[in-house]
């Protein structure tokens, strides 16, 4: 409703920022993200389909990722926190990875974007296809690139794949034992597969 | 269509069996197990459903576990699968399990109906609730039976959780390098994992 009566007050043409502009860039960003993709989405699109002026959008969002974070709302920016995962003691990364992942999915809050990213993706190709595009190019290119293994990419989607599948079992189908495991028992169990699979021990 | 004639045609009270009394017993398991989950299903419930004879059931499915096999169109039968992956030279076992995963989804046909669980689960919760029962039930608790360990429940779901995080990524949301890794690969990956859950080394 507020959408339509803002649309009502909305002349013809490029409109100056205002109070709800910011949530008309993340609404028209949603629907492009969600029509076109993550790769297909351009911030020059998204300002024209919001009616703003493209320098509107980088001044909000600085980039595509950040603009597909804030849109659905993700609880971390992946520029920022895969490389504070990989920062420290190389022997403890496999840790580092699955507290950092059970630290947003044991959380009700911060888990709800990445549900409602995964059902969308299990059940719509075009979701999956934007799941695919920023998984990729947000998280799993930017870790394999930090990887010095020859199946880095490989290595990297097994990784992702085990946590993935840990969020199914622990959150979607809620399984036993898995759903009800402590922190310190999922660790002890997955940290040591984490890590061989990124450093090859 | 030929469910309504059948209707038609039939007359009050139980029927013997006939050339869609299997049919039909199946499309009644079908609704119940999606309307009850796998737990609250009975043979006998089944049987009133499809307005046949409890003994029919059982002589055309044996038990609850073959009758959901048979509903849902599954490739194989847990009681049977699960002895003969385990069965052999212990120091194989992860190769085996991953390998039999593999031989069911990188098969087209064969990975159909278990896309299509996934896909429900993932988006319903009555779903996920009859993909919890049966998959506790037909696999982990099976499969955690044969296993020495103190924490074989929930060794065993991760070991769950590792190979339907790869279901996701490599036939789902079809993640490189995962979705064109070929068999071998995934086997030397993933094989020390599902090893290292099963039997702690």
């Amino acid at each position: 409703m507020s959408e339509r009566s803002e649309v009502a007050r909305r002349g013809p043409g490029r409109r100056p920022g205002g109070a709800d502009t910011r949530g008309e860039i993340l609404a028209a960003a949603r629907a492009s993200f969600a029509a076109r993709g993550y790769d297909g989405t351009t911030l020059r699109g998204v300002a024209r389909d919001a009616e703003v002026d493209p320098a509107l959008v980088h001044h909000y969002f600085g980039g595509k990722e950040q603009l597909f974070v804030a849109a659905m709302e993700l609880p971390f920016n992946p520029a920022v926190a895969v490389p504070a995962v990989i920062a420290g003691d190389i022997d403890e990364l496999g840790e580092r990875f699955v507290r950092f992942f059970l630290s947003i999915w044991d959380d009700p809050v911060k888990r709800e974007p990445f549900l409602a990213l995964m059902r969308s993706a299990a059940g719509h190709e075009q979701a999956a296809a934007m799941m695919r595009e920023f998984v990729t190019s947000a998280l799993l290119a930017r870790l394999a690139a930090e990887i010095d293994l020859p199946d880095a990419r490989l290595r990297v989607a097994a990784a992702a794949a085990q946590l993935i599948g840990v969020a199914m079992l622990r959150y979607i189908i809620q399984v036993e034992a898995i759903a009800s495991a402590s922190e310190d028992e999922l660790v002890a169990l997955l940290a040591p597969t984490v890590q061989r699979y990124l450093t090859g021990s």
